[in-house]
């Protein structure tokens, strides 16, 4: 190790707010950063979070709150999870042990918690777009001095789609924009891609931009250029240009202004640079190299795995509680990682597909054995999907490996660019319905929803490891149509997940327990919490409530529907997923259609947004856990629902 | 006029397939592309389509098909309105007369039509993606000869953000894709962003790239370069690179290698560089520039008019029922675009946000007299919806025209970047429900379902054009979070659409007819087929039908919904918008909530896709017609319905 320790922080303490930061002399930079990274070390050790990206953004987040007049300038970050640094110059240290937990701070920039965090910032790409729309609010209200605006992107987020229409979009109307580009080489995994590579040669090129640049400085020390004359720098830039071969940046292409590549670590160059720059009219990008992990050497030789490293020693950076790829149970990560290996051997139509999240979906079991058929497509996840669909089109059986929630990104791709034409693609939702600490924008709570709403597609939702592989089995011999398979985060609930894997029914439900007073129907893994309410309002109160694992929530069992409705009785449905148009009401839609009066009560999301804690926690809040479901059995065994008078209402 | 005409087509009438094509000498492609355009002229004259970008086209279809050996060789289009001339020379010349007719051959291309047509082409920018699948998938599956395949892009399509995806994942394997870009300066309206000033820019280095054009084809006649050796190729190229002064292209610097810009109507230079070029391996683009309408005057002249002009004579290019933006009833679109410059007029905070679609939704009304607070951000759905919440975020109050099947695209960006802040951003879903003849890709037919899930939406569908203006006005007065407003293309329904605007109440319906037998539930311009309905089940059958407009899909009218559900009576929801998770789900969803058994049916957009054809046979497939309507209200009137007994099933 190199790094001495401390607990006491003697600069960062002076801070309570970037004008405390911005008291200080440069000099003094160089040892706040130091005791930031410090600071992150003993927090992250024990209250888990990111931790490799937030080693990384330590300097240039200090630049940026000394060089530019927050919160009246903007900074808006992309991807937010590197923007701990920016948490704890804002007034936030001393909460920040409470990161990630219920009623703590977020570990994400949350407009509702400060006003420093400007724009929502959990998926990707979304910075320069936002970032745009303030710098043009401004503008078109006349603020005098009209205020900065700067987007914080990392080299993986910029290859997004969405990043690439920003920057497309930048350089159309006068604004100026500043675009931060930490370019560390990575994403959680590493970076793929065209511009990845781009940018790494961007290097070779440092000459060219330090002449550049120091041209600029040496023409307005000499007034011969003034940052508030459109005319002039334009003329300024075409005369650089001209002094130097056509050497063409794909930045300056699009018309942004490009500066870099610089050190993202060498703080007195990140406040010089910064200060020139920011006053020039018109967008523009700073190429800053980052390491991830700086400053904690296992951070350093690892990144990926220190990406949310979990509690480790602070001394040795001995990690705790490894999450290994063997064990039990297992990850549902690591079952459908094996299991789509296991596929691909003996099925050479299968290919796997992922959008930067190769390691976090565990699709990289495959991808070890297999590496030229998965392909890790980067941020993107509707490529991700439309290629797929190119891949289906012509005979392949692509998986498509995603978390719940960046699926958003796809929605009309895999209505326009798969299900139109039926083409078998499986799409394996991953980290579906509350995710935990990731909090409001992580949580993959409306597939189930929308994905409902398509044409031609299946929707099903395994309850445990074994359903999981007989899905994902089953598509690979139907393969007649899309199918989405959700499953959640983490550890899965058998001791053995292997089992020999077998076709099963599309559409057909099970009944797990027989019942006659209430029927509860639930589906994905949260029918193991249904199944301890089943049980607790059996063994505690007597109540014989049935309970059915639908497992597809699209098509729904016929059969199994008619038998639940003929009992007449209440029917609670119980899903990991937004309630307005999800199981509940299909299940509605199912009755209505078959001219069935029931009661129907749903249990699952709320129609609001969903804070951070442990799954647990809120599970709870959202009365989605054993007791709540117990109890909403209960109140419907009750004689006045079970006897209801329709005429009374 | 420039064009002479003629009723035969002696080259044309011998082609039935490429096939066919193929068999023709060199020569004899310039004969053909005339032709083709006469039959296009002839026909579109006659029965409208698509017609300045196919009269572009003309040369670029001929050579891929003449080069390539399709169907093995795939060629994807991208938004492939401009697919005729390839859909002529596939087979379908004869059945073209019933082009976007009910029954008829689709606008766009269909697989399910042709095996030439190899995707679904209908939302911007996805054949880069397709066809990077297909070529992957021939490689994968080992195919001998491997299939070419080409992916013919517009410079508007480009620009979108899955375009920039597809380009930056092309080079990351070894395939052998070519993108042919087609670029006529132009999307629909003239084009916008800073890639399209950038292709613009490419003219002018012609030379560099004929120079290593010429040089390949020297090396290659000189055996120093073999196609099939792509460590030769590499050497090629950086040797090729290290000759000229270091120009790079934005394209290379993806590491795809760039031909062009040529002159997209010399079918001669076409088949020579695609024969030249067709076996290279690795990615590449070639880059034609064409002329939107070339070949008829009046269409070269104003091509955005041209676009799709309706009926027009082909001698004299005098169009038919023009579109204008006076006349009564007005379309929507006119309406829209005159209220909100009307609401910008006295409200400084409005800006008008479109994607391409600024005559489309006559958000250039607004745009003409304040073209600084009106955006069009070009092909980038997501950057549009991200950039509002910006400009929300900072004050402004941002209405955002998109249609209704494009919207899709922003499903992520309108929760994530809009819906989880609570910003005061308006989406004006403009072509919702059936649009007709566009078919399958572009009914606007989700929206109400995916909106709906979202938290802190609001959801509204105007039933004419004075709530149309209303609820606009409404959302400038409350500003209190995001609204969805909904209303479909063309006409309205009122003589006189320009009201005195007022404020309505969010959330509330309004009872039009009363009534005891049945309830009728409906939202949006359907409401007048719901009315026709109703009124012909008074009149013929004498049933006492009630008729309310929800106005509101979220949130719901308590009130109304409990005087409803007291009433103890069929209720029938009507919309046009998927069933799934709609208007439809919504009330059963409230119905369950309050504990109403009550028998409810929906009529709208059933699980399928529907096909193309006039709105109105489409809505009578669809059973949302007023008979339809009607038919369902005397059928739910029946005793059996009304007193169904509940413990019979």
């Amino acid at each position: 190790m190199t790094t001495s320790f401390r607990n006491n922080y003697p600069i960062l303490e002076t801070i309570d707010s970037p004008e405390d930061l911005r008291k200080l002399d440069v000099p003094q930079l160089t040892g706040l950063c130091s005791e930031l990274r410090q600071f992150l070390i003993m927090n992250l050790s024990s209250n888990p979070g990111h931790f490799a990206s937030n080693m990384g953004a330590v300097e240039l987040t200090v630049g940026l709150h000394y060089v530019f007049n927050t919160p009246y300038d903007r900074i808006v970050w992309d991807v937010g999870h590197q923007a701990y640094v920016h948490k704890i110059l804002t007034g936030r240290r001393q909460k920040f042990h409470t990161n990630r937990k219920l009623n703590g701070i977020s570990g994400f920039p949350n407009p509702e918690e400060s006003m420093y965090d400007t724009f929502t910032a959990g998926h990707a790409s979304n910075s320069i777009s936002a970032a745009l729309g303030m710098a043009m609010a401004s503008q078109i209200k006349g603020e005098n001095p009209r205020r900065n605006v700067v987007a914080v992107i990392g080299d993986a987020s910029i290859s997004g789609g969405l990043a690439f229409e920003g920057i497309n979009n930048a350089a159309s109307n006068r604004n100026n924009l500043l675009i931060i580009l930490n370019d560390n080489d990575m994403s959680i995994d590493r970076n793929t891609g065209a511009l990845s590579s781009y940018l790494a040669h961007l290097n070779t090129t440092k000459a060219y931009n330090r002449f550049r640049y120091k041209t600029y400085n040496l023409l307005k020390r000499l007034h011969l250029v003034s940052d508030r004359q459109k005319g002039f720098i334009m003329r300024f830039n075409n005369s650089v240009k001209s002094l130097l071969a056509r050497q063409q940046n794909i930045f300056e292409g699009l018309n942004i202004r490009y500066f870099g590549p610089i050190d993202g670590h060498d703080i007195d160059r990140i406040v010089r640079v910064l200060s020139d720059i920011k006053d020039m009219d018109g967008p523009k990008i700073l190429h800053l190299k980052t390491r991830k992990g700086k400053g904690f050497a296992p951070a350093e030789t690892d990144p990926a795995t220190w990406h949310a490293p979990g509690k480790f020693n602070p001394q040795t950076g001995e990690r705790q509680a490894e999450n290994t790829k063997t064990g039990s149970p297992a990850k549902y990560q690591d079952v459908f990682g094996h299991t789509l290996k296991e596929l691909a051997e003996t099925n050479k139509r299968i290919v796997g597909i992922t959008a930067a999240m190769s390691s976090g979906t565990s699709i990289d079991i495959m991808q070890q054995s297999m590496p030229d058929r998965v392909f890790d497509v980067g941020i993107s996840e509707g490529h991700a999907v439309t290629f797929a669909g190119g891949l289906a089109k012509d005979g392949l059986l692509p998986y498509v490996a995603i978390y719940s929630s960046f699926l958003q990104r796809a929605y009309d791709h895999i209505i326009h660019d798969v299900a139109i034409q039926r083409l078998p693609v499986t799409f394996c939702i991953d980290r579906a319905g509350l995710v935990g600490e990731d909090g409001v924008t992580h949580h993959g709570v409306y597939d189930m929803a929308y994905m409902r709403t398509i044409p031609n597609m299946t929707v099903a939702a395994p309850r445990n490891e074994h359903w999981l592989r007989n899905l994902m089995f089953t598509s690979s011999k139907k393969a007649s149509g899309p199918i989405a398979i959700r499953y959640p985060r983490g550890k899965g609930e058998l001791p053995e997940w292997k089992n020999e894997m077998h076709e099963i029914e599309i559409g057909k439900g099970e009944c797990l327990v027989e019942g006659d007073r209430v029927a509860v129907l639930a589906v994905g893994t949260i029918v193991s919490q249904a199944l301890k309410a089943v049980e607790k309002a059996k063994s505690e109160y007597g109540i014989n409530a049935a309970l059915y694992d639908m497992v597809f929530i699209k098509p729904l069992d016929n059969e199994l529907l008619h038998d639940i409705a003929k009992k007449n009785c209440v029917i609670i449905t119980v899903e990991d997923g937004v309630k307005r148009g999800g199981l509940g009401s299909a299940v509605m839609e199912w009755l209505a259609a078959h001219e069935y009066k029931r009661i129907v009560r749903t249990i699952g999301i709320p129609d609001q947004f969903i804070t951070h804690g442990t799954v647990a926690e809120l599970h709870k809040i959202c009365g989605m856990d054993a007791e709540s479901i117990c109890n909403a059995i209960v109140d419907a065994s009750k004689p006045k629902n079970y006897y209801i008078n329709d005429f009374n209402k």
